[in-house]
């Protein structure tokens, strides 16, 4: 058995009637794990030979360092050797050529966009600095992930990011054809932020709005999230350009609000609130942080920000208050140490589950595999 | 003796050889509070006539609720008095003419700033939300300003704006010809924040950047801040368009950076200190902030934000560690209530005297008289 065939996707016919025809449509059922779409239709494979039973694939990929090749070559040659009458897998691995990658591109209108699918896109948002947005969204992410979702984090500060140093992440971002790519925690969260872009993460990034806007927007556009449950972007404080892209440039679905018990906090939390309800997008509710503080030498509880104002606040902006989190100093050295994923969530965890809830989403659902 | 003359300032010459001539050379003397200069040469004195030892002056006023009206009365009337040959004052009061203002404000060059002298311009920065900036803008505004000097807040948080709150501010910003008067605290410090211009303090300002930038630039050249020994400058947190303008359009001397003991936060805090750097703007120093807590009931003492690396980061940004602040419920519920200028200011006393140490200023001068 000696068969050969070079043709092109539209010239193959759907019934597979030759080894070689059956090794093709095989191989559209391998993934490419960051575009999810099968390497057969992204035009990744562009030669099947199948000689003696030993079959031998050319997969063209889009950069040389493509960190999917091992996975798409396990998962091919799974596919192949499942087929009757193939017993053994080769690969030749080549680099797209300009043109084949510029073909590629303009099949994807130019950005990520076509290759990303969100289920929830939920911006964390206070209007306030320093109440803990960061922290929520990145205690909701490991809540999230470790109940077995695909989460993703869009770090929308551009100027003061702080997932990276959270997550302990030091990751470059590489690049294929269509945009960047997301680093991932430990943990498996997809993460874009301002910071792995820089050389040091305490350089200034000393932009004027519109390039703060083009940057988010990028973040979105030009990043191969893929995809995902869960979509977290975390707001600069504030009601100015971040903000405002992010509101109605990206595909928010709706709002959650960080506030800390100060009714002073809570003051500028509802110009966030008002922000929100004029561009017409739903509050899912409220959060509050630095709640309470539980000395650790007598076990008493404080109020460290004085009495908490959030039940007025959940009144005024017509939401609910999900949860009330301590301050907790173990909680700020995982930050400072990069450990966030493997900090308790207890207390997190009803206010993620209260999240979810308002998705229509179970939280515990049964993990998946990734 | 019946004199009366109308002459203007130009035709007027400077002996005074009659008793009219004697009352307007009085009446130089007389400063308008707001704009600090004699209300001769600012054209608000209209006619003197003096009539058997009582003078008559018609003064003519940049509005009709001018609230300097009173002090310049009462000043005129002193000034008078002390001349021989007048023992009775009347006043007649108008409002500057369109035509009359028109040439007023061209005097000027159509801003406030020819009657803005400032000593030292401080901008309160960090890069980082929530840290407290807006805190110690305070709390160093009124321990300056209770050792006798004069001080201002420009609050540059357009959309976040803290300070009137702080100060249980509720005045109505007025106007001059000149620009806008800036309202007082009770303490008698003058303040010009977005929130005094809004209706509700929860409304939301929702602008891009160059609205921001141009409100910033209309608080210091649009406003009547007159001679003031400090104006102290309130910053929002990131390195974008607020930070920016006041850091490039005013004339800041120095930067005062304000940080958190979190490590994560001094992060943040170095791209501010960056963004200072680049454009050749000296720290001053940095003060810390929530930087240990006391249990109201064991006393015993806490960090809760774990462990400080302030001496870290003072020793990267180059510049000294001015003090410690710790986290006070009681501080917090005094912003909450607007009485910041009632609490105890012995814990940040050593900071102001380290501020006004840098600045070559004592703080402890005389009271002056305002």
């Amino acid at each position: 058995m000696n068969e050969k065939k070079c043709a092109t996707d539209a010239e193959r016919e759907p019934s597979a009637d030759t080894i070689v025809e059956r090794a093709w449509q095989a191989l559209r059922s391998v993934l490419d794990p960051e575009l999810e779409r099968d390497i057969v239709s992204l035009g990744l494979v562009r030669q099947v030979e199948v000689r003696d039973g030993r079959a031998e694939v050319e997969l063209a990929l889009t950069s040389g360092t493509c960190p999917a090749r091992d996975s798409i070559a396990a998962d091919a040659r799974r596919a192949l050797l499942s087929l009757e009458g193939i017993h053994d897998v080769e690969f030749r691995f080549r680099t797209l050529s300009e043109e084949e990658q510029k073909r590629l591109v303009e099949k994807s209108e130019g950005t990520a966009r076509p290759f990303n699918k969100v289920r929830h896109t939920l911006a964390v948002m206070s209007g306030k600095g320093g109440v803990g947005k960061s922290l929520v969204t990145g205690l909701l992410a490991v809540a999230l992930r470790q109940s077995g979702a695909r989460v993703g984090i869009l770090d929308a500060d551009i100027t003061g990011p702080s997932i990276p140093r959270m997550f302990g992440m030091r990751e470059e971002v590489s690049s294929c054809p269509f945009g960047l790519r997301p680093p991932q925690t430990k943990g498996g969260i997809k993460v874009m932020s301002m910071n792995l872009l820089l050389a040091e993460e305490g350089q200034a990034v000393i932009w004027r709005g519109p390039l703060i806007s083009r940057a988010i927007e990028q973040f979105w556009g030009d990043v191969l999230w893929g995809s995902l449950d869960y979509l977290l972007v975390d707001l600069p404080p504030g009601t100015s350009d971040a903000p405002l892209t992010v509101l109605q440039s990206l595909p928010v679905e709706s709002v959650l609000l960080v506030t800390s018990p100060q009714e002073l906090a809570g003051m500028v939390v509802r110009k966030a609130a008002g922000m929100a309800k004029q561009l017409h997008l739903p509050i899912i509710g409220l959060v509050e942080n630095f709640a309470h503080f539980t000395c650790p030498h007598c076990c008493e509880k404080i109020d460290p920000f004085g009495p908490s104002h959030s039940a007025l606040l959940s009144h005024q902006v017509a939401a609910p208050l999900l949860g009330r989190l301590p301050l907790d100093p173990t909680l700020a050295e995982c930050c400072d140490r990069g450990m966030l994923e493997n900090c308790p969530l207890d207390a997190f965890m009803p206010v993620a589950e209260a999240i979810c809830r308002k998705l229509g989403e179970p939280l515990c659902w049964p993990p998946r595999p990734h």
